[in-house]
C-alpha cells in the first residue's frame, strides 16, 4: 500500500475535488468545461483491455492535445446524431500514487450510465481509468488521461467524452 | 474548484457520515429511520430532468415537512403492494459546498438497483442529488432533498424512498 | 453516527487504500494477491440476504483459513471452465465502526459488474459487505469477510472471488 504522497505537493483532497469537477461537467453536459481540465500537451486516448493489456498501441479513440478535444466538443455540439439520451459516470474509490513533486498517478474504476429519455438506465461502459495529473501554475491538469474498458464491443457511445 | 467549506461549520467528514446512516437506513429497509434525517420543515422532491432543467415546479414526488414523510414511511409498511425486491444505492463522490455557517449544498450522482429475489440485480434510475444539509442543534439535517433522475419513463419503485 | 474511530489505533484513511488494494487485485487479476488480504484464522462467507437475516448459517460459499483461500485461487486458475469475462467491483462509502484498539468492522455496498467480452456490461450482483478488518503486527488484515447478495439466484460467478 502506498504512503508514497508525502513526495508530492499534490494532496489527496485536491485530487478528490479535481475529479468532482471533471466528472460534473461531463454528467451536466457542459462539454466546453471538459478541455480545461487537460493540459496543453495532454494524451487523452480510450482503448479495449485486450489491446491495452497487449501492449498495442491501437486505440479506439486518441487525442494528443487539449486543441484536439476543443476541436471534438465542437464537432459534438454542432452534430446531434442520435437519440437523446443522458450519460452519468459512477467512478469508483481513487487510487492516489505519487509520482514526483508535481505529478500523481490516479487509477479508479469507471462505470458509465446511459438513459434514453424513454427507456430503462443501461450500463454502456465498464473499465478503469490511468490517469497522470499534473500541478501546473498552481492548478491540477490532466497529462495523461487513457480509459481502458472492459468490452471487445464498442458502443457508439464512446464519440462522447469519457 | 471549492475550497469555500472554511466559512462554514459543517465538516466534510460529518457530512460523509450523515450520508452513510441516511442510505443505510434505506437500503437496510429500516424505513422509521428515514424521516429523522430531514428538518422538520423540509422539502422532498423527486423531478425528471427534463421538468428540473426546465424550471418546471412539476414533480413526481413531493413532501413539504417531516410529518409528510412520516406519514409516507407509514403507507407504505402496511401497503406491500409489489413483488419482494431489494432496493441498494450507490451515491457517487459528494460535492460539497458550503453556503453559510451552518449550511451546505451537497450535490452528488445516485445509482439505485432493484434486486427481485428471484432475478438479476438491475438499474432502476440514475441521476443527481441536489440537497441542502443544515447544521441544528449540534445535528445535521436535510433541509432540501432534490432527487433529479435522468428518465421521463416513472418506474413503479418511485413510491419508495429516495 | 460513529465517532468512535478516536478509541482504535486503525485510521480511516489506512482502511481506505487497504480497500483499494483488495479490490485492485481481483479487478486486475491478479488472484495471488487475494489471499495475502487475509488473516490466517479468517471467515470468508457469501451468503444470500434471506439466509443472513434469518441467522442461517447456510452459505453459498465459506472458507475458514487464508490456506483455503490460496486453495480456491489455485483451482481457479487451473480451469478456466467458462467463456472470457471481466469482473469489476464498485464499492460504495466505507462505514467504518471501531471495535476495539486494533479491530474495525467496515460495512459497504457492493456492485459487481461482468463483461463477456462481446457483450455489454451487466450487473452480476448487488448486496453488502461486513467485514472486520484487524491490525496485526502494522498491518491490516480482513479476520471476517462476509458478502451477503439480494438475489436468490445463484449466479455461475460465484465461483469468483469477491
Amino acid at each position: 500500500m502506498n504512503e508514497s504522497l508525502q513526495i508530492t505537493r499534490i494532496s489527496r483532497d485536491s485530487v478528490e475535488r479535481f475529479y468532482e469537477s471533471y466528472y460534473d461537467s461531463l454528467d451536466e453536459n457542459r462539454l466546453s468545461d471538459w478541455p480545461p481540465h487537460f493540459s496543453e500537451d495532454c494524451l487523452y486516448r480510450v482503448v479495449s483491455r485486450e489491446n491495452f493489456e497487449r501492449g498495442l498501441p491501437l486505440s479506439t479513440i486518441v487525442a494528443e492535445s487539449r486543441n484536439m478535444l476543443i476541436d471534438r466538443v465542437t464537432g459534438l455540439t454542432k452534430t446531434q446524431v442520435y437519440a437523446p439520451r443522458y450519460y452519468r459516470r459512477f467512478p469508483g474509490p481513487l487510487r492516489v500514487q505519487a509520482e514526483s513533486n508535481a505529478l500523481v498517478s490516479v487509477q479508479h474504476n469507471l462505470l458509465i450510465i446511459q438513459t434514453l429519455i424513454d427507456k430503462q438506465s443501461e450500463i454502456v461502459m465498464s473499465g478503469r481509468c490511468h490517469d497522470k495529473i499534473e500541478l501546473e501554475q498552481g492548478q491540477l491538469q490532466l497529462k495523461v488521461r487513457v480509459f481502458v474498458f472492459d468490452s471487445e464491443m464498442i458502443p457508439n457511445s464512446l464519440i462522447y467524452p469519457v
